[in-house]
């Protein structure tokens, strides 16, 4: 597929500098672009390679406009223009419609003709996939699940019984939704099961990557907003609720009925305790410990970066003797009273 | 299914307070509950929605009966009581038993007539399956494994060679339990593979989280006891034991040789480094580090929880500057001589 | 198989000392082997079960040689000896050479005679797999995979199209290599997916341990060098690179674009943030948080290990308060001037 940066401008709302007809392949960076490459500028430490770059063209700014020796693109937000014009260079290819031979569907279930269901495909009964879902091998879609339409799942997916997905939600390989929730009372020393009776709602244009879990509600339902973006290896327990639009990085663990706002960003490694509400448009540094509510937007951290071990002992030592040195202070001030 | 509170208490060793003819239906919170509900107060702070609760029986402690407006079952323990309503009111659907047509199942294995063997499912050699177990759809049960009466594995389960589980034990979805434990021996510069020649015994009862994994012994074998039960995403290294009736929450990882006790209770997110013993009867709260045994039961805890990103900065400057501080005080020390 | 402790040597670079022609069957702790076993001192701290053994032969390090009351064979690095030993005691069963019959085939790709291809498998167009490479069941190889020489995939393990994994690769269940990385723009408000175009190169000789994620890079590929060996649960984001001979242990979050040298070693749950660079022959201690990049080796750590739950109150609040500590040592300062 072959655009011109006249095409490619009015997808994306850009001003071509330039010559307009270029044509143009592929995308790449600075560094390895070539004539047929547009590149793009979205972070201004890559500037030192505007000059010797080869590319066809350049998503930029209109600060960085100038700086530009080829044909450039000027947009509001590089970045933003980058994934857009990514998309219309590479776009989905869009799965073959029908049942793939070795695929089992219950007949008491619902499949669009314009659905694509994969290699060992188990799909049980009472399940309704809407049109142009997207069923990858190995997906095992358990009683009751409802998919709507656009949505894909590339491969090995599990999703357990009544589980409701939105449209237009890409799932990748090996994650979990609708698993039990660890719910458990202790009768007398031994841990017996609650049994976990709601549901799983992901909402329209939700992400989930990679090996990450989504558990059913006790009673009510866990739910993932619209627009809602999880990385990979992500533990969402019972009951959290997660609003539009935010984003979580990889690893993070979020406990049982905990309320996460919208447009919220989640580092990587971070733990938040269960119980908790998280107002709208918080960020979170990666490897946060979280155990209160927080009610007021804005950044927050905990955690403290790696030294020299030998530094790291004695700093661990003076943190643990703290107590001493607050009345050795104590002391001074009675001294000197 | 349709209960009278009657046929309930009876069930949960409570006491009708009100119409013991009364029909339940369903289980719910108290703010949702309607007249074929059951709801509980598993929490003072649930109190409030008492009055105005519509719920048909509330099932309380003795302390609270007296502010239950409807009709009550009073327990012990109303979380407890909820837990065994619940199972009384929603059982497990028992699986059909047979073999599904996709799956496949080595002539030399033995599974009980009992048994459900779902699609997609392969069954190696050698394997054993008793009465009553649950295979669910594209599960993997390699070489010599056995797998004792009533256990259920839920979907996409790997059981790797030798494996062994007890009697109703239940694995939630991508678990793997058996796969080679992380042994290397630096052999000039390059890490050479350990073998890993022990196997993993799982006993009654315990309940395995979506995605954890459970390595296989290098020598001996890695053990969970009776009762355990796993949240997701827990990773169990080789040779750990595990001790009856304890608990861990998701994310956790236990590296290996480590030994943790009977009726101990681990907080999400916790890590344990290897060759550790942990003694029956601790609590570890969510985020710890744990680099020592521990040797007496109790709480134990470390991390320290957010702030704001401001004021982690400036914090984790004076811990880093920590000896310095240490020196003014001697300094002032030695001038107040 | 049976073994002679003179052939054992001969395949070791060792020295036997007492009856070479003793035979040898096992492989066992120095508490549990019998006289047809062969058994190890890796530490000194097992020192104390050398004189009660009943091994038929121990390997050992010349300083301890002496020590042995029964046959010895003295290397270099017994714990190196140790595995070597395993290796050739229990040999990989190679897999039977075929098709299985459940197992789905592209005919557009291309898998060598010699390949062994499990139950339920999925190969999709393009794919290329060489000589003696075996493929457990429930894997999923999607369009255009190259697999080289030798490489083993346990079971139920995702590769994403145009990965591509060299020789003599071992991949533990649920596995996936090539999932999209977690690429995003902010687009007024609302996450917009940036397409992620480049792939995964996985070399020789590599382990990935159990339900390990390694994204796709987003214009460049993730890469992962020859001999490293990755634990369970690691998370590797896009365009990731891991040098040579470097281990990482389980639980591991690495973020994108970050890359680690030669050598190194990550313990359990460590983090690491995106855009650094940790250089050659760096040791990380576990649970610890990286935020900057390493230019030096050595051996680096953070977190503070657990107390009991009372005392990390108490230390918390000191901490948050340090600030006040230092008020109060300037204030006498003046004082005292």
């Amino acid at each position: 597929m072959v655009w011109t940066l006249d095409e490619i401008a009015a997808q994306i709302d850009g001003k071509v500098y330039g010559d307009g007809s270029h044509q143009i392949e592929k995308i790449a960076t600075l560094k390895k672009a070539e004539k047929s490459d547009i590149s793009f500028l979205a972070s201004s430490k890559y500037k030192k390679f505007l000059e010797n770059s080869r590319a066809g063209a350049v998503l930029v700014d209109l600060d960085s406009a100038s700086l530009v020796s080829t044909n450039a693109i000027v947009v509001d937000d590089p970045h933003v223009a980058y994934a857009k014009v990514a998309t219309l260079l590479y776009p989905n290819e869009k799965a073959v419609s029908g049942v793939h031979p070795t695929a089992w569907i219950s007949p008491d279930s619902h499949c669009h003709n314009t659905a694509s269901i994969g290699a060992h495909v188990f799909i049980d009964a009472g399940v309704e996939i809407a049109e142009n879902v997207e069923i990858g091998p190995g997906c095992v879609i358990q009683q009751g699940v409802t998919i709507a339409s656009g949505t894909r799942l590339t491969a090995n997916i599990t999703l357990c019984k009544q589980v409701s997905i939105g449209k237009n939600v890409l799932i990748h390989p090996g994650v979990v939704i609708g698993s039990d929730g660890f719910g458990l009372a202790n009768d007398k020393g031994k841990w017996i099961k609650v049994p976990q009776l709601g549901s799983v709602e992901i909402a329209d244009d939700v992400e989930i990557g990679t090996n990450t879990t989504i558990d059913r509600g006790a009673l009510d339902d866990t739910i993932v907003a619209t627009g809602v973006k999880l990385d990979n290896q992500i533990h969402i327990a019972h009951n959290v609720t997660i609003g539009e639009h935010t984003v979580i990085a990889g690893c993070v663990g979020i406990a049982g009925s905990t309320s996460i706002g919208k447009h919220c960003a989640i580092g990587g490694g971070v733990c938040i305790s269960g119980h908790l509400t998280i107002t709208d448009g918080v960020q979170i540094t990666g490897m946060s410990m979280v155990t209160k509510s927080i009610k007021e937007s804005g950044s927050y951290s905990s955690g403290i970066p790696v030294e020299s071990t030998q530094q790291w002992h004695k700093n661990v030592v003076r943190y643990r003797t703290m107590n001493k040195l607050v009345d050795r202070v104590k002391q001074l001030e009675t001294l000197t009273k």
